[in-house]
């Protein structure tokens, strides 16, 4: 395993650039398809990318702060949707099927009894039975918080093993919305009213109840804004946590990684705290409704595909945006040249 | 063939929406893909709609004005480009097979002799060998304005013997972003600055001459914003005067129509003015760059799906949309319910 993330390969970008600029279409005109496809091949090292073998990993876990009442959904969804991605019925499973991918999910940390094993499952590594309410204390320990890390890389280590071209983050997890928006408070330092959205539903009652649980969290806490780690263990969540530790493993790899929405969002804010390298093989399919994913993706630099006002995660937007991968991908490889199709060029 | 357009089933929608919101995710929270969704239920009178058989019509035609040098291409790449779809080295071909739609092309007036029959080529109606300079006259005359609507009328009605589910409009012609400029100007009473982009690319000294030509062409012509006739034969093209037919002949028969960028835009223009039911079978794939593009998107009431500063035309972007359109039926139709899961709903 590499213990670096590597630098973006620029001579397969400019190779992959120089053959774009060629194919029968005004230089530019497919405009962030054509970015994509050049920044795919500066991610991989190869000047025609291809990525056959695309996993959506849904990390699931639980949260402490559910108590509080955040959510518009009860706890013991969490679960009955990890057993509802296992038998193929949620929406990832049907977008990940419609995009060619596949769909494998880690307990992180869901709250109930060990799942059995099952092949699309990775039941071995719950850190715990969902994290404690950071409201009163830390979510979970510094120790936690690093296996977490370690888990999202082993994870990413076995998918590898068996093929992996492309991964996508996707989350399950009620009150994981109330993690992000507390961890993206804590790192970009504003308010959590400019962080917080209405996660599956609540209503103005109820938003006003979460920001200022929201905001009590992070004061009793105060995690330090630099230490992604740090973060993770005072605000944040198992699923979180592992998905930000899937995507630094990625990243060492040259996997590029497909960013789902604001869950995903704030693991990739912890992965870019840790390693800000990681934010070169990061790419965000779409932009949430959820207030705070805009703030995340300026961060991190990232302009978004996709602006469909979804507000699901699981990895949703994640897979939609694989269609336009491949699309820019083909592109790159497909198209006749101006020479090859005897067309003019510009005058 | 029915004459009128038909109504939206909104017995269809409703059932698509009740059975959306039993889907296990919250309400609403895969955003456009449900509108998207349900809308194409309102549309086929389907509460589960399908589309395997997919085409993309792209239209060609030539354009006087291309005389007044307002492309940065020269006239003889709408003939190329038009060989080049038939050999499947374009980028709509790309994209159309990615998305497992079929390319059909139709000479609507490219400047060359006639092309010799092919499978995907509908090359018997070609209306005339370029429009005429629109700077100095009008561009076509009122019989051929009419063909033009016949035509395209017509192509859809073979389509749809052969197994039409689902259309989307493209274009080729060097010139016709001029041509849609003067239409929007004309047809919006809008200034043709805030109509012209930049084309294929031109300079910024090329734009203020592209401005200039076509604020000429509707102080020449001055054609009736209210008459859809009218505005095609005085600043048209024989493409956009097809596809304009094409989307009235889809509408009419219940077949939803996925509208490519600028040029897709101003036939649809064209379209809604000479029967406003039109708007009702549109779907928005994308915005273009093209400036006036967004204008026309406005006063038709419809809002892109994709955002990704395209500028190509012949179809992409509405190629690209299919995917998330597949996704949207295999939503409603794959997903489990909340009974069938055994999930439970909101608190």
């Amino acid at each position: 395993m590499p213990s670096e993330i590597p630098k973006i390969d620029t001579v397969a970008a400019l190779e992959a650039q120089s053959k774009m600029d060629r194919k029968t279409k005004p230089q530019g005109s497919l405009g962030r398809l054509e970015e994509l496809a050049v920044s795919l091949a500066g991610m991989t090292g190869q000047s025609s990318p291809k990525f056959p073998r695309k996993i959506v990993l849904v990390a699931a876990g639980d949260h402490g702060i559910s108590k509080q009442h955040v959510s518009a959904f009860p706890a013991e969804v969490t679960p009955q949707m990890v057993l509802n991605f296992l038998q193929g019925g949620a929406a990832i499973n049907v977008l990940a099927r419609h995009a060619g991918a596949k769909v494998k999910v880690v307990d992180a940390g869901v709250n109930c009894e060990d799942f059995s094993p099952q092949v699309d499952l990775y039941h071995e590594y719950k850190i715990g039975r969902g994290t404690a309410d950071m409201t009163i204390g830390p979510a979970m320990s510094p120790t936690q918080a690093k296996r977490c890390f370690e888990v999202g890389s082993l994870v990413v280590e076995k998918l590898a093993a068996q093929g992996l071209d492309l991964l996508a983050t996707g989350d399950m997890g009620i009150g994981n919305t109330s993690a992000s928006s507390a961890i993206a408070t804590a790192a970009l330092a504003l308010g959590a009213r400019d962080m917080t959205g209405r996660g599956t539903g609540v209503d103005a009652k109820g938003w006003e109840h979460k920001v200022a649980m929201i905001e009590k969290a992070v004061a009793v806490n105060r995690p330090n804004p630099k230490d992604a780690l740090d973060l993770l263990a005072k605000v944040g969540g198992f699923e979180i946590g592992v998905l930000a530790g899937a995507i630094l493993e990625a990243s060492r790899r040259r996997i590029p990684v497909v960013l789902d929405g604001f869950i995903s969002g704030a693991a990739a804010l912890l992965a870019a705290i840790h390693d800000p390298d990681s934010k070169n093989y990061m790419i965000a399919a779409h932009q949430s409704v959820e207030i705070g994913h805009g703030h995340i993706l300026e961060r991190l630099g990232l302009r978004p595909y996709l602006k469909l006002d979804l507000r699901l995660g699981e990895g949703t937007g994640a897979a939609l945006c694989f269609h336009l991968v491949d699309g820019a991908c083909r592109v790159l490889d497909e198209m006749a040249t101006f020479e090859s199709a005897g067309v003019s060029d510009k005058v």
